[in-house]
């Protein structure tokens, strides 16, 4: 399994994922799931994935196929008419369309074995990023190749292993934070769903993408035993756990409470007997 | 959907469990999912449970019938042979085994017509409870009517929606704690997943079992409006807010803080030079 999150606040774009793969539970191995294409200096594009491995990868590679094509045609014997590319696509929403269409393509090539096999082809991706003179966007792509967009009432999407990490989103994500703040909190939702579920580990990787410069801002890659992780990890712990010793009393234990305070007078130690000085 | 939590203390059980129920998503209602049933004064046991309404509701009305049937036999043409109650069974695990194979003859009793129309007539329990002169159990029924029991190393059991709650569980959770924290801690487990998912949701009932008196401490049932469970939403959500403040600063933010620092100097206030006095 997997789990990545995008993110779409004011001041621009973030990108977090997991990075392992699983094949049942005896092959686990490790992949990046963020991916970055950066076609022209006016574009970029910023790509996470969820599902099958082999859909995502080809996805990748035709991508990188069709600018190929737009720049040094080759006739391949694979290729169909070139035609979209991430390079003349003119809107954030074109970029999603092609991608979708992509990925179904994919699916399609694949699907006659594959579901005799009972394995799925299925793959969601979650697409960010921005073209010059437009405002950075973030995309949640389904399987079946349509797509939706963030707003500001819900700023962030999840693909993957979503449930164990929706609630910290829930209670912390607003468009309004920093980017840095939107980064610590993909982190600890990660770390959280990384401690519930097997299927789910580091590294985990992290794009911070500012509105405007068309570049990263940063990208950092947390290694399990990295010290900043763990360093993350425990300071996170140790923070819920302290948020949880703040929760209020119940009823009878504010009644329980009352009740000592009102006996202690009575334990009060005794003063001893006068003694009469010797 | 339903989410409800049982476990499993040094100190005691706590069990506590949301109460919506819905049949899609247009048909929502709110049923008790915390049943306590104490046939005699040497025992008590204490059923969650997640899944078909109409199984759990036949489970606790056959249970009925078994009990009142060991104590004032009446033949009904519905009734098989009279045999294992609540009353006469020696240990807890033969609770779980009896409550496994009245849910599985209750789901075999409806399945041929259930199975035609799509409907699931399957349902999960969580089973605590204790028998004079033992130690307190928690048990989970699977819909198979198969069970496992609660040890130290994973004191909790979840049914249902058990994704969005089992991140504080896991940070929190220990055999050692308090029942009352215990309680607490199932509260915020359910305020998390009742705000990520609305298939979860109040009143909220908990009940408090201390090991030994054969009798619940507590029982409480929380109401969407009420103050305690406001008060407590509130105060956690405020605590997360707090806990993910106190997350440590990305490398770049320490090494932008340090250089900020060091411009300082260089940007206090020029002394004026000086003035001739007049």
């Amino acid at each position: 399994m997997t789990y990545c999150v995008g993110l779409l606040l004011d001041k621009g774009l973030v990108m977090a994922s997991d990075s392992r793969t699983n094949a049942g539970v005896d092959y686990i191995s490790s992949y990046s799931k963020l991916h970055v294409v950066q076609p022209a200096p006016d574009r970029i594009f910023m790509l996470l994935a969820a599902g099958s491995l082999s859909t995502t990868q080809e996805l990748l590679q035709r991508i990188q196929r069709d600018l190929d094509q737009a720049v040094n045609p080759q006739p391949s014997p694979y290729q169909q008419a070139p035609g979209v590319t991430l390079l003349n696509v003119n809107y954030m929403f074109e970029a999603a369309t092609y991608i979708g269409q992509l990925s179904l393509a994919i699916q399609n090539d694949r699907s006659a074995v594959t579901r005799l096999s009972g394995a799925s082809m299925e793959a969601s991706f979650i697409l960010g990023g921005q073209i010059a003179g437009q405002e950075p966007e973030l995309f949640l792509i389904y399987p079946q190749g349509n797509f939706i967009h963030a707003t500001d009432e819900t700023p962030y999407f999840q693909i993957g292993e979503s449930k164990y990490g929706k609630s910290v989103l829930d209670t912390i994500a607003a468009p309004g934070m920093s980017l840095d703040d939107g980064a610590r909190m993909c982190l600890a939702s990660l770390v959280g769903t990384a401690r519930a579920n097997l299927t789910v580990a580091p590294p985990f990787e992290v794009a911070i993408y500012p509105a405007g410069p068309l570049a990263l801002a940063q990208r950092i890659k947390l290694e399990a035993e990295s010290t900043e992780l763990m360093t993350m990890h425990h300071a996170w712990e140790s923070a819920i756990r302290l948020a949880f010793r703040s929760l209020p009393p119940f009823s009878w234990e504010l009644a329980q409470a009352q009740a000592q305070m009102q006996q202690q007078p009575q334990q009060l130690p005794q003063m001893p007997p006068n003694e009469v000085a010797t």
